[in-house]
């Protein structure tokens, strides 16, 4: 399959302005444009800039709000809830981020739970943010029905991920952003696509039994099984029962739905001070040394580096930096068809 | 093997006096007690009773303080630090899950990070008594290297156990105490004490080669690869970053260093009250509801009922205050001779 590579300004430029004409308001469509072109930069496609057809089919559906009318309410010194009017998940998020933020300069920590949003994008776009004012981030989102649960045969939670990110000196944050499930619904695509076997015990078809067949899977396998299935709960319990918003199987799905049924998701941002419980230079000087440890440990593999969360994204971020964003002839006729029906020049 | 049940008051008895004897401060001996039984009720036993004569060997050995002098330093109005004085991680944890319900009470979310501590036990018993308090809790400690690197052939961090406990309507909490290993090392000593071969994927030899033979198991796989080793590393960040405690291979073994040794273990704690985010009541009533849901979902095997984190643990709690906590012949006398030496009488 051809890739056609696009530098990152460009991107965005055009998907700012393709977001702009859609009525999409110029501070949410300047959040889901960095969201994306981050996410892709970082290399985490399934999260990145492919998914802008979609949005924008939510945006004509009515399911997604171009020009919510957001409301936070502080609840408590270190607490906050933050009505995200059912605009970009994107936007939610970033606002929540910079609530939590500011609540915790005040009080420590501060932890916002949103409602009435929408698809979350990649979650570590949240926790970078907080992360870059020298604080850990923490986010959390509910997804639609999608993991077999645990001694069950059906999908009830969805792969509900969790993104931690800490900011530590001479380089940039530790960051981990990990489904709940073994793998993404997106690799067993990818597998189809390309005719290949699944790994055993990452999915099961429609009778809850594990297959490696791709084409059968509609579900996927908690990671570690009710490990991963009870961490998935919790991930829920913040985001759907903390914020009053449905859970699990009463989630609209996210494609399957009509787009002009909006998707009442939630989630759940957590800011910390690093200075509430150590010296932050101390702190930042720690990580980057325990980051260096680990990766000098032997290797399993000698022509394989240890990695600790967030390094293949970084690598993918400097790499696609200098060298474009890639974009499968699939996507790239999408993008293209939107230049067309929004009349903005692409490539 | 045979095993000899013994009630959980009559044991509670024996090992409240046995730490008094042992010059352990009175409020110490009480956490030390509660934990170690409520954990055995509970099955599980890696961290119950059976750790009794280990802790009294560090109390003789000087690495266990059995009359601290605690201090705590409110920094943040959410935040605290807590100085446990190397004394029984079972008081230390819940003194500081004492200040976090405090600090949670004011600031709406409380977190404590505690240093200069020892073994934490079981992880749940400190988020089960912030849930008696319908707040959300969540523990984590560090522990000393045990988890191969991922990518590496030796273990750096410790199957750092995560723990959260959510009240809901009805019923005990939803309680989720996880290892971030597959399984857990007293599993594989388990099974070479049963001459079983140990399952595929959960451990290495001392060359990190993954193997079957738990004779030759020295280190743990993390669970889900990167995930767990990544879920790890955050444990490792609140346990040891954020208290100033040395991390991963730096943190004195539990077992093989000397019982003079101090172990400089550090814990992490929070509290949060449920009305910052949702009525308290609608949260709890609506908690009950998924778990039932989730327990009346399709089986996967019909004679196996679909469980939620927490439910084995409550279905051993209720057998075992009626029958009483199974000691193992070992067990049972290792506790004899705690009769002999501290001239107490055992059964």
């Amino acid at each position: 399959m051809g890739e056609i590579f696009i530098q990152a300004d460009k991107l965005s430029n055009f998907i700012k302005t393709v977001l702009l004409k859609a009525r999409v308001r110029e501070d949410v469509a300047k959040y889901v444009t960095e969201g994306l072109v981050q996410t892709s930069l970082r290399g985490v496609d399934s999260h990145g800039v492919r998914l802008l057809p979609h949005y924008l089919k939510g945006v004509k559906g009515g399911r997604i709000n171009p020009n919510p009318k957001y409301q936070f309410k502080k609840t408590f010194a270190s607490t906050g809830m933050f009505d995200a009017d059912h605009t970009f998940g994107h936007a939610a998020g970033m606002e929540a981020a910079k609530k939590a933020i500011e609540l915790a300069a005040e009080a420590g920590t501060g932890h916002v739970g949103v409602y009435n949003s929408t698809h979350f994008g990649a979650a570590a776009y949240y926790t970078l943010e907080i992360a870059k004012h020298d604080m850990i981030g923490m986010s959390f989102t509910n997804t639609d029905a999608l993991i077999r649960t645990y001694g069950g045969r059906k999908p009830f939670l969805g792969n509900n991920p969790i993104s931690v990110a800490v900011p530590c000196k001479g380089e940039e944050p530790f960051c981990l952003d990990m489904a709940t499930s073994v793998v993404t619904f997106n690799k067993i695509r990818q597998l189809r696509e390309e005719k290949l076997s699944a790994p055993l015990s990452v999915g099961a078809n429609s009778d809850g039994i594990e297959t490696t067949n791709p084409d059968e899977i509609t579900m996927l396998l908690p990671v570690g099984g009710y490990k991963g299935y009870g961490l998935s709960m919790v991930v829920e319990i913040l985001c759907s029962l903390l914020t009053g918003m449905p859970y699990g199987p009463h989630i609209p799905k996210m494609f399957e739905a009509p787009m002009s049924q909006k998707r009442y998701l939630g989630h759940f941002v957590i800011a910390m001070r690093i200075d509430c419980f150590q010296e932050k230079a101390v702190f930042m000087e720690r990580m980057s040394k325990m980051m260096k440890e680990i990766r000098n440990e032997p290797r399993l593999d000698k022509e394989i580096p240890i990695q600790v969360a967030g390094d293949p994204e970084k690598k993918s971020y400097a790499e696609r930096s200098r060298n474009g964003i890639p974009l499968k002839s699939v996507e790239y006729e999408a993008f293209k068809k939107l230049s067309e029906e929004y009349e903005i020049e692409f490539e």
